[in-house]
């Protein structure tokens, strides 16, 4: 692809549909009202029409798009299967290019002797995972978006999952980066070796960079050995306190779970009315505990001693799943969150604000304070193990004045995760919902670190602009 | 501090001593001869004399002396203890300023139920370890240099250690960091939260950045619960191939122990002849595993499962130590490796490339005819686990030809670790020793990257200057 020096940026830009289609083929461009809707909303409410989208099917060709924005100062969006919780893969400019990695879904090697996988950044995270699995290997990272997002959105992202706990996230997996930079050269980070210092971590700085920096085509990631044994328990606590306290018992007895999972009663009284599973809905907080691992007895014994620590720390009762149907009995209740929600109420905004552990109890006041105070409800869930928390916000989004309402209380939210030494996001990335509070967080000097990387990689601006940074 | 505008850099320069220590007073200044020796040398041959060596004792004095030396245009090195094996913090420059953190030693915050610490740079690793075992927590990792490296120099190489196989390297463990800046400013990154991904991962670039991007004064840790218990095995095998193929089967079968180093026969030959521990010598290689946790039943089942697989892989034989005493003899040979060295040649440079798992055998041939050409020997061990090698060439000084052949035969050591996938360094970073190879092994897009990176973060190249980048 070489453009010529007559061409301006103007009849660049207006030749750019066509320009793309050279370089991915006519299939490979969409920019019918039809299809450009299709790319212009994510997992929030947020929406932007970009001016195409453009599905590339190899790293060349996104080598090849990036030169051609870059010479007509197009926006670049990238874009996987639009799950994203923080509007981070909506096109703010109207001459926007979206970049969706859909094509790019080819799981490239899986090498059981090093356990490594390396995959297009458009192979949906569950689909690699059941793959590895196949040979005995495992992915752990586990976002609940699993099933319909991308391994590329979830680096971009820094994605976690309850089972992040014990196994840490998308970026602890990370061992090398295929990554388009934005003068469209191809960078390639770190490689098979688990460990390795040769320089700066770039894979860590393209995690979670969210698009801004560059565009992640291909990634090589770890893998451990696929846990064989899974118990799962649940307790129910008439203190929400004590349910927090049982987190850090749990932990400091050395058992790590998988999943230490927390469901609040606001979220328990939603999901008892929607589902009518028979849940005590006068409890104050329900974990969802599971361990795993190679070695049955290892297993069995780690959750008897989970569930004993329910006990001695105040659990009303404690329920060991014995057989698989009873398992999935004990998770429903927390994957029933999402599909309750949406029959108490037609909209919901979802947080994931992530505090220090002991701070649990403090911050589930705070946010039950700020629901009260504005009328609108907010249901809690999260990652308990983590100290990172979904506070969901239920509102109606036709009625004008509750918008408003929850624009206010999502601030206060924040506000009252940074007042015990919280922070904005766990999983879900800054995106254009969480600007507004960035520096807030962050703090200027930070911010400013933050935007002079951005300036250098990206000098033009024209990768996901508008994003994590206030304009 | 400040400086007025009619100083220029030259009188600044001249001045720098006296202005120094007027921020940290006058004991915090060294600049005699004998004084500047004991800081013009690290753990390896590198020399460099510094201007001076500034103590400070807070943040805010390291703020200041960096908005000094920022004026003056003077270099800065910063400095822990000095026990790095990659000349990182050699200063290169004759007007360079030493920035020795060993005054900045406090624990400032152990936060037991965020299992967490704050600890200034200049903590020495293994004390702060036992600081927080005393509070039945755990900080794992555990460089060979731990009772003489700092927090600071442990997190501006990432190092590893034989633990880090299990527990993950120190960058694992980074929750925040204190870092000023090449103008002054202090940056506060993270906090007591698990999981942030609120905007870019700034932890992770300034650690493994070796005192070129800002100096780190104050680190804030995640800790985990100390296991109780612990069991080593040791096996001897007839072949190394056999001894690696043993690696993979124990991980794929979701053992993960704390440890699984390897000793080569040419150590195992060195360590026989120098200790006398009736070690066989005529074996290939020796593995030492050793399993850990909370649960001791699991701690057994997995060193007997590892002895098993071990033998299953074709070990000669395998020893479980069932005491302490036996623990600590099993561990004598590994832990001899050093002082045995010693005594076999009057030199020796160590170090410390890292390969796919899987290309083990293949590497440590690859060294045995590298030695084998030059006539020099090299000795072996590592953690075989994380492929993580330290190949030691054994050599003497004062023989002028040994010099020559000593850099030729490291040269082919780290091209051997490219040709199978490798790289330079898994723990202790490029520094000046690896400046040659740096551009071999990334490739020059990356490379551009983090020079381009260096020069935002440090527009007038004072922080350690001549280090990982070819000038």
């Amino acid at each position: 692809m070489k453009l010529t020096g007559f061409l301006t940026e103007e009849r660049i830009k207006s030749r750019m549909i066509e320009n793309l289609a050279k370089i991915v083929g006519k299939n490979g461009v969409l920019s019918t009202p039809e299809d450009l809707a299709v790319y212009s909303y994510d997992g929030t409410f947020a929406e932007g029409v970009p001016r195409a989208v453009v599905l590339p099917e190899t790293t060349g060709q996104v080598s090849e798009i990036v030169k051609l924005a870059e010479e007509a100062r197009v926006p670049l969006v990238a874009r996987g299967m639009g799950s994203g919780l923080a509007a981070g893969s909506i096109p703010t400019n109207k001459d926007g290019i979206v970049v969706c990695f859909t094509r790019m879904n080819r799981i490239l090697e899986i090498d059981e002797e090093n356990a490594t996988v390396r995959a297009e950044a458009g192979v949906v995270t569950a689909e690699l995972q059941a793959e590895v699995e196949k040979m005995g290997l495992f992915y752990p990272p586990d976002p609940s978006s699993i099933r319909h997002s991308t391994i590329g959105g979830n680096i971009a992202c820094n994605a976690g999952g309850p089972r992040c706990l014990k196994y840490g996230v998308t970026g602890n997996y990370i061992l090398g980066l295929t990554v388009v930079l934005a003068d469209g050269r191809i960078l390639k980070t770190g490689g098979k070796p688990i460990k390795d210092v040769t320089g700066y971590n770039l894979s860590a700085l393209f995690a979670s960079s969210e698009g801004t920096l560059g565009l992640i085509t291909e990634a090589l990631l770890r893998l451990v050995a696929r846990p064989l044994f899974v118990k799962t328990a649940m307790a129910e606590y008439n203190s929400l306190a004590n349910a927090s306290r049982t987190v850090n018992a749990i932990l400091s007895e050395g058992i790590v779970p998988a999943t230490l999972e927390l469901v609040d009663q606001t979220a328990i009284v939603c999901i008892e009315e929607a589902m009518k599973l028979g849940l005590a809905t006068d409890v104050e907080a329900v974990l969802i505990i599971e361990t795993d691992g190679s070695d049955e007895p290892t297993v069995i014994r780690e959750i008897e001693s989970a569930g004993r620590i329910c006990k001695e720390k105040g659990a009303r009762t404690v329920k060991v799943a014995s057989t698989e149907e009873e398992r999935n009995g004990l998770w429903k209740a927390r994957r029933s969150v999402g599909s309750s929600l949406a029959r108490k109420a037609p909209n919901k905004l979802g947080e994931d604000i992530t505090v220090p552990r002991s701070a649990i109890p403090d911050i589930v006041q705070k946010i039950r304070d700020i629901s009260a105070r504005h009328g609108l409800p907010i249901v809690i869930f999260g990652h308990a193990g983590d100290g990172n928390l979904h506070p969901n916000i239920l509102f109606d989004k036709r009625e004008p004045e509750d918008w408003a309402k929850v624009e206010q209380m999502m601030g206060e939210v924040f506000d009252a995760a940074l007042s015990v030494g919280g922070t904005l996001s766990g999983e879900h990335g800054v995106g254009i919902l969480k600007r507004p509070y960035f520096e807030k967080a962050l703090g200027p000097v930070s911010v400013d670190i933050q935007r002079r990387i951005k300036q250098v990689l990206d000098p033009l601006n024209i990768l996901n602009p508008g994003k994590i940074f206030e304009d």
